[in-house]
């Protein structure tokens, strides 16, 4: 996350700014939202605070505005999932219910199982229960479901099962890869047969840029029982409104709700989000979130492939990031460093390997295309190119020597 | 806390409804404030969501937003502590500020201090971290401080000294208790003695009917590592903004902010309490919310004091509640069954002993001030009284003889 002064003055730069004074850092770091599709919320605030506001400015009940969570429920079932409003509890945002996941589950000293790498603000949370993580390396599909059979049943051995296993399965985070529906099926197989539950974070699943889904786990999940998923409105409509939601069997987000020590999430933020909902406005807004997207993710694409060749990654059909592998004799510790320096601020691939990474964690960082605007993207990856041929890479003392 | 529906419903009553039926519960068990006090926060949404669009909408910095930071470190400066914005850590409401102090200090089988009876939502919250508790008495000046000295003293004896010792010392909850001037620095005194944190909790502390402010246990720290204060605008502004904030020394904070799971607090509501603050609209707004609970306690005491003579209480000068000591024979979980059969709702003080009560389990019932209105207080203080008199207390039996 960068800093909040950082993240306003660019927000504030997308709009004026002729991206050059390299003072003026290019965020590739975060997942805020593009300021070009920040929607307007002004009349929904202003029927929440009049109309309801009864309701807006008292406590809330625990699990959420009733309204909300049929409307999560309908918006779940629409996409496969057999869910009723008794299924969902709404959160402070999806990490929120990660939290309140880890209270639910973790003793000190129990396992959770991750991908490598897996999304870096998960593996605070969880260390945070003083859990241990087991790592499942991935590949081109997601989560390794062999290696993880393997893992499971040497731990299922020496009865020291994991609690969860935790996974991103669309839009991978930070790797930006989507799992297949085979392999999803062997997933939820495998953990069932385990009795291992599953927590499904899919915060990028609305923001496709081409294709259809993947049915996902929870639509999986015949019984219910083996599968919670965490959404989000953070990418769907504004980070910034901090509403999230757990959905899963009733009695799990029962006890997950009495764990609550919010008093009930803001009924402001969410009555603000089920008047914007109701109102049928947010499939315009997700088409146009999804439009804007692709042309970030398509002009970060074309700049990488004009400006630093010698990266290699997967191109994303949704999310909001790019997973760059660094060619050899580049550290991401390092290039994220001199990156900032050259006025672009990335994040290295090291924290996002939850048990250091090994050979891995000088491989890899990680850009953001949501955030910035399309100058900004030009500029920000000129700059990458330029700290990341200041590291001595062979393709790029070659590139710097053809140009003089 | 009551279901929203239930409060929904009670807050639309308080305009409409006679007072009557008794399938209309009349709510004495909330800490929701009185709609008729509700500020009109319109405009400052407006602006929340259109001139600062970019920052409310956007992930917020993990410590809040700065401007709230620094008024919220000003307005404690005018309470006489010494503190600036790098002490203060935005939260969602006061209990999750709790709820990080407790994550900050606790493990497994540690200890904490708090006065019998406590604020019922903060056992819940200690007990979830596995801590246990260390019951103080109270009397008429709050906790008794020389009891904790004892206990103190022997918990330092066997190396198992409490990790925080949790107050409210301004208008208790639930009895309504203040702690005058000299007992706070006895109590400062002797945690600063053996090294234990106080918590002070004062989310009533501008809530005062008649009398002189007590300096607040923050103020009288004098080196500010003694005492972290916990503070809200729920009961300043609105319950459900749900935004809180710790005061404390700043390693402290800082390690409390990086346990924050939340992605940082809502920067909208952030920027609309800001907003309204700012323009100077507190002041007006705290004097109306005196004088309104005021008028409430006010008409609760006449209340009880005409329909059930048998109950004793003493009159807070501030706050929700009034801690009513129950005739003998009358057993206030009982009670509280009753009293909802017969149309309002009251808590049971059993539940605000943090291990149980033992023989005051039984004694006490809260009842709040604060939700209904003037003539739903004298409705719901009848109903009690009927419901009180219908568990054949002498009093009551006289009294109902007599109407014979």
């Amino acid at each position: 996350m960068p800093s909040a002064s950082l993240a306003r003055r660019a927000a504030h730069l997308s709009s004026v700014m002729p991206a050059s004074n390299p003072d003026d850092k290019i965020a590739f770091d975060s997942g805020h939202a593009f300021p070009g599709v920040l929607p307007d919320l002004t009349s929904e605030a202003a029927d929440a605070l009049s109309r309801f506001r009864a309701e807006t400015l008292q406590y809330a009940p625990r699990a959420g505005l009733p309204e909300l969570r049929e409307w999560i429920a309908a918006h779940m079932r629409a996409d496969g999932s057999a869910v009723t409003a008794a299924n969902v509890l709404v959160t402070n945002g999806a990490k929120h219910a990660l939290d309140l996941v880890c209270r639910l589950t973790l003793d000190e000293g129990d396992a959770v199982v991750v991908t490598s790498p897996t999304y870096f603000s998960a593996i605070p949370i969880i260390r945070s229960f003083g859990a241990t993580f087991i790592e499942v390396p991935q590949d081109k599909d997601g989560m390794d479901v062999d290696a993880l059979a393997r893992l499971l049943d040497h731990a299922s051995a020496a009865a020291r099962l994991p609690k969860f296993i935790y996974n991103v399965p669309d839009f991978h985070n930070p790797t930006g890869v989507t799992m297949p529906l085979e392999r999803r099926r062997a997933l939820i197989e495998l953990a069932a047969r385990h009795r291992v539950l599953l927590v499904e974070d899919s915060p990028y699943r609305k923001v496709r840029f081409e294709g259809q889904p993947v049915p996902s786990l929870k639509s999986l999940d015949t019984d219910g029982t083996a599968v919670i998923q965490l959404g989000t409105f953070s990418k769907l409509l504004a980070p910034g409104l901090r509403v999230g939601w757990a959905a899963g069997a009733t009695d799990v987000l029962a006890r997950m709700a009495q764990l609550k020590s919010d008093a009930g999430s803001c009924p402001l933020t969410q009555r603000v989000i089920f008047e914007f909902c109701a109102a049928g406005r947010l499939d315009a807004h997700t088409a146009r979130v999804q439009e804007a997207y692709r042309a970030h993710r398509d002009r970060m694409v074309g700049a990488m492939q004009r400006e630093l060749p010698e990266v290699s990654f997967q191109v994303p059909n949704g999310g909001y990031y790019l997973w760059l592998s660094l060619p050899a004799g580049v550290d991401g510790d390092e290039l994220a460093r001199r990156a900032s320096d050259a006025g672009v601020i990335v994040i290295a691939g090291s924290r996002f390997f939850a048990l250091g990474g090994g050979e891995q964690r000088g491989r890899f960082i990680r850009v953001a295309f949501s955030h910035a605007n399309l100058d900004e993207i030009d500029e920000g990856v000129r700059r990458l190119a330029a700290a990341c041929h200041s590291l001595g890479t062979s393709t790029g003392a070659a590139a710097g020597a053809a140009a003089v």
